[in-house]
């Protein structure tokens, strides 16, 4: 029987990564170009679908190699309608057919998933996930994004909502969130909101070698306190242990909830290394219940960057599995 | 085509109760019998297989009728090798093979599954979640109890321990829960946790009705509680009303995690009525996010204390869909 090939294109407000993964999870070829949103939809569509022809080309393929094409996009969207509602990071965008537009154009079966399920998707189908059944990742970026794959399949819901685990309550009438609500776990535990809790403590007054740094940069980063915090800076060692603490509750939560066998954090954030993983490892340990021993391993992602178009790639994957496409 | 017809069997550390279920949810027979528990497994298992004849007998139904049994019995144990591993309410069980004892017993396949999941699963197959594919049910008795089902499938979890959402942390450092851990869902909103903190704060001094209560009866129960609050008594009211918040903030949990169309809820808590459902409601929509419509529809089981038996039966017949027996 032939190989079977699939093409994944990560969808960004400002660059499109995509490439082509085989059913082995190996990847024959990646390429990144520049989004060019700001020149719209139809534009954004036929450099899409021309990234298609270029990683199936760079991979020494055929058109007619490929079984299908997976999409990662951000959200709001509809995986079962295949459209594009109305993204914040995708000006103009708004209510696009995007999976039809790329299956007339390319000709191939497509289908269309949110970036975070997406990359949920690749790490489970080709990263820390692979073996299990049963997974959730949390992705540590500007906000806290969530995946959860139970019993081998992606966790959607009702409202395509599923996962969204950055706006668990961890902290009931606790910081306002972006979202709206009080207490989310991206309120404390996000790269944004963990440099602004740091610059609100020196705004506050409070010593620390982050005022220098509020100072001379204008802004206090993530990086600046994991910095800060492996310089032992006492401010720094305390904001970025909160972040720690409320990321293990988060993993307790999910514990007793999916119960998955892994917990994948992902993200910018997981660059701090061991200064991140050892903390949320001890704090779960330390926190969970002693009524059975079912605290998931917790470990960092293992594609990085490429999660995204290898998810995107192994969506395609599954679609086909389930008959879908 | 013949009718298809399942048993189910509710094993509780009281009583046993049975009955069948046809395949369109109708009851054809209930009944139930003391489960005598100080006279040890084999006598237990014995009356379970009684009971089993003894239900089809009453539904004027054969053996032959019989597709298959389900069991919903109480943890720990394990739905996949269908062993009892040590419950504590049934002393003296101690890995006892009860789905291949039963099976032996009465010839007919058999499957088991825990009673939280199989009471969900009833409430999701013939009661209150009937109609949808993703639902969460919260059991509000003596402890918190869950139930998750997922795009039509129960979940369970890599170590079945899925859905123990009594043991989510929504006030991280908070209260001990008789888990081990702090803070826990159960610790505040359950029946026993509900009246525990009247009973604390009437000791400590605040006055409230339920002083009374304590000094005739000699313990406050959830309904004394839930009475004072309806005669407007402060301390019953604040109580209560905290237990409605932690249940509010447990389903906007729910809302981003599983994203389900329904969360319902049961168990003894729910004989409160609207006192109980109104708040929960009405905070979960104030404290619920903007970013999307989708809280989910919180109401009330509607199976009764037949869930666990339907359920059960309900679980048989997945067992069949599911070719597992």
């Amino acid at each position: 029987m032939a190989r079977r090939y699939f093409v994944g294109i990560d969808l960004g407000g400002t660059n499109i990564k995509g490439g082509i993964v085989d059913e082995d999870r190996t990847v024959l070829s990646r390429v990144s170009i520049p989004t060019e949103a700001d020149q719209g939809p139809d534009h954004v569509i036929g450099r899409m679908a021309d990234l298609v022809g270029r990683v199936i080309e760079e991979a020494d393929l055929a058109k007619s190699d490929i079984e299908a094409v997976g999409i990662g996009s951000p959200g709001s969207m509809s995986h079962t309608l295949g459209i594009i509602i109305k993204p914040p990071n995708l000006p103009g965008w708004e209510n696009v057919p995007l999976r039809d537009r790329i299956k007339e154009m390319t000709g191939l079966p497509t289908t269309l998933e949110n970036d975070a399920n997406a990359a949920a998707w690749g790490e489970f189908w080709a990263g820390a996930g692979r073996g299990t059944r049963h997974m959730v990742m949390f992705t540590l970026g500007t906000g806290v994004g969530g995946g959860i794959i139970t019993d081998g399949r992606l966790l959607r819901g009702h409202f395509d909502n599923g996962a969204e685990l950055g706006h668990t309550i961890i902290q009931p009438g606790g910081r306002r969130c972006g979202c709206g609500q009080e207490g989310c776990l991206e309120a404390y535990a996000s790269a944004s909101y963990t440099a602004r809790r740091a610059t609100e403590a020196v705004e506050a007054g409070e010593a620390s070698s982050l005022a220098d740094v509020l100072r001379t940069e204008g802004e206090i980063t993530s990086e600046d306190v994991v910095n800060a915090a492996t310089a032992n800076d006492p401010l720094a060692v305390r904001i970025f242990d909160e972040t720690c603490h409320y990321l293990a509750v988060a993993c307790v939560n999910m514990q007793h909830a999916t119960n998955p066998e892994r917990i994948v954090l992902a993200g910018g954030m997981i660059a701090a290394g061991d200064v991140l993983l050892e903390p949320i490892r001890r704090k779960a340990a330390e926190m969970t219940w002693k009524a059975a021993d079912d605290l998931p391993e917790i470990l960092f992602a293992s594609l990085g960057n490429d999660a995204g178009f290898i998810g995107a790639a192994g969506c395609a994957w599954l679609a086909r599995e389930e008959g879908e496409i």
